[in-house]
């Protein structure tokens, strides 16, 4: 079984472990942790002791967690704003410190994020068994398209060069560049988020190049949803005659933690030892139990981070939860992204992701090139309907009866997401491309934002 | 008198080995080399036997290699453009390859330079002899200013990993997050271009941040020529309160091959084992002796590389060569670049480098900033006077008398460098700043190119 779908396993003793085994490593890692955190993390020992957690000991186990208060990015961001140099969540000396990586911080400062040499390998550990379930062999040539400046995903690439693979670096910037290298060499193998990759195939195509006929067996996907979704996955294989894998990560705990493996059955837990993983609803913070089909928000909990470790960081990524045996052996829970909590709007009561409005307006392929914009008309998370959903026409779709197709595309939101939208339709092209992530939804309409 | 210094170096036994000594060394390595090409370069066993070299044995040893071809980039394109995956300049079979960077490509297709995981880890450590001779030692927190997109400076970053520095990696394209993370951090080195070095203290001024109180120690300068330059030098380690060294390499051969010392008695050659280095005239190819004052191409010679050994490369760099005892035991020829035969102009056959004008117009601040920019009004290196130099007003000097200063510096670069000019004074912030390197040379007001 195994051999035939060809799966291989980087750390095949940690990912195939029982989950009653890891747990009882996990207790003791978790343990320590917390002992390390009230001795080294003024954040956390404030924290702790404010919630009535007076020592290391009376925090308890893995079991009393709920107990626990989260950590949000706008506590991180508080106590990076009040410190001169290492922000009081940061458990490390400076001088401790290999790598000080920085979010993009569109939304205001950058966020600092610190890494000793410790942390640094346990990030590119998880992110090789990630990569490895997605599929990417150490002889393979591996097309980056991921920048390496001042972001994590600057560790995928250690990541990659520390798997011993072929690197052939290029990043955003320059596609026709990253196009022509594609054409030249044929990689088996190119990460790159979902919307960059799009916007490579249609630049490769208006060039005259088929990437199609490039070669690539393997799409790793990240950065953003979008992957798991069945239009924009079945578009990517299509467009590069490639199979598309997803990983995930959060910066702010570790990059890659979770890997699709070459089943594409979602995506397996990859970071075990290192980090340990909740479920709990986004609206009320109750833990739900890791069940088949359970749906949540992931919140992640470090177990042996040294520079600014943190408990309970809640993701805001909204995830379903896969459980049952795979063929390889993986054991680690299987999630599958269903949106960004921060992302999802309020309708009448109704939670709605834009990505899965994307999903429905897919269908309508090829009509529609795919590519949507959430337009929102108040701020906030509570929106008032009809919601405002431009929807891009496929290329060379001018002569289409645009009212039926609107109104068609309305009837098939309000039947799967139980809301009622506006849709307009805009020319192929119109709505922005990223390099990075492209966005989904847009308070461009509003003075408030 | 080493201690006094604080000169640390790192590889001792090779960086203060006895020049005759490494001579036997890299005999041995050259004729392996050759012997290597013979059997695997296509290209160099069609152009060796061209040139009368029927076997690795008819080469003869490093005294007979004057009567070797050079190697041009012009070749390597010419190899490259006719090839499908890897040009018949490559030795290794691209299963061998472990890295694929490329070139900026501004005056056409990039091209290509692999690397084996051997040739990657030379890369690695000439770097390393360089950057700690540069001052940087493994507890600094150093400031990355390269991108590690496609482009060799990416393997820059990977040596200073492998130093164990705290790394903050930034790049370019975001100069204000570049300056904040150099005022909140304030770490103790930084590497860059000189022209994006000089831009960084611009900006960070306009920002109110006196760069001169960010802690830097150390300037490490490459990528270009202009740090040896005295205003230059003076310029950047005035405005940033910390002391300039300069490092060079060449993409084709090796990242960081010459480190000045904290001594600054100009650049060390840093790749010994790996690397042959000659001068030449460059107008008749011929071989100069390395004696103390000497000026010349630096023509560069593979002596263990595998991906693409290149032997008598054509750098197009010009020096000059320094010579005697330096403090640290150091015995690597020492360099100083005068500037790019690329940018090298001819005035009535007299040799110009738009950096030695640069560095006579310097000698005019306060009244001038330091940046210039030669307009030149045909194509090709030869140029009638009177050459076109736009010379760039300092801030705030509006009221200086102008038609004097022109007049002035006119005759300084008349006396000094034997050639006519016409000055014109533009103003501050006028000449386009680079966030990589700066052009010394505009064809602009030709319509030849």
């Amino acid at each position: 079984m195994a051999n035939k779908l060809n799966i291989e396993i980087y750390d095949p003793k940690v990912e195939t472990r029982n989950l009653s085994e890891q747990k009882l490593i996990d207790e003791k890692l978790f343990n320590k942790q917390i002992a390390y955190l009230f001795e080294n993390s003024n954040f956390y020992r404030n924290k702790l002791r404010k919630s009535g957690f007076k020592s290391a000991k009376s925090v308890g186990g893995l079991n009393n967690l709920e107990e626990l208060p989260f950590t949000t990015k706008d506590e991180l961001r508080k106590s990076q704003s009040e410190a001169i140099v290492s922000a009081s969540h940061w458990a490390a000396p400076i001088e401790n410190i290999a790598r000080i990586y920085s979010t993009s911080g569109t939304s205001g400062t950058p966020m600092y994020i610190p890494l000793t040499r410790n942390d640094l390998a346990c990030w590119i550990l998880t992110s090789k068994r990630a990569y490895t379930a997605a599929g990417i062999k150490p002889h393979h040539r591996v097309l980056t398209t991921y920048n390496s400046g001042p972001f994590v995903a600057g560790a995928v690439g250690e990541s990659l060069q520390s798997l011993g693979v072929n690197l052939i670096p290029i990043g955003t910037g320059n596609t026709e560049r990253l196009i022509r290298s594609l054409q030249r060499f044929k990689p088996n193998a190119m990460p790159g988020t979902p919307s960059f990759l799009l916007y490579i195939a249609e630049i490769a195509s208006s060039l005259g190049i088929d990437p199609a006929k490039c070669g690539l067996e393997t799409l790793v996907c990240g950065g953003e949803p979008g992957a798991s979704e069945t239009a924009v996955r079945h578009k990517l294989q299509t467009a590069f005659n490639s199979k598309v894998y997803e990983v995930m990560g959060v910066g702010d705990i570790s990059i890659s933690m979770w890997g699709e493996s070459t089943e594409q059955e979602g995506m397996h837990f990859c970071a075990q030892d290192f980090v340990y993983v909740e479920l709990i609803n986004p609206s009320n913070g109750k833990s739900i139990k890791m069940e088949d089909g359970a749906t949540g928000e992931l919140v992640y909990t470090h177990l042996q981070h040294e520079a600014a470790p943190l408990l309970r960081f809640r993701s805001r990524d909204h995830v379903i939860i896969k459980t049952g045996i795979v063929k390889s052996g993986r054991t680690g829970n299987r999630v599958k992204c269903l949106g960004r909590t921060d992302d999802m709007i309020i309708v009448r009561g109704v939670n709605v992701f834009p990505s899965a409005i994307r999903e429905v307006v897919s269908e309508f392929q090829p009509l529609v090139s795919g590519i949507i914009l959430v337009k929102l008309q108040q701020a906030g998370v509570k929106q008032s309907p009809p919601i405002l959903v431009e929807v891009e026409l496929a290329e060379k779709q001018t002569a289409v009866n645009k009212e039926e197709l609107a109104s068609n595309i309305e009837k098939a939101i309000r039947d799967k997401l139980v809301f009622s939208s506006r849709v307009r339709l805009v020319p192929h092209g119109s709505v922005h491309r990223s390099e990075y992530k492209t966005n989904l939804v847009s308070y461009s309409n509003t003075d408030l934002n």
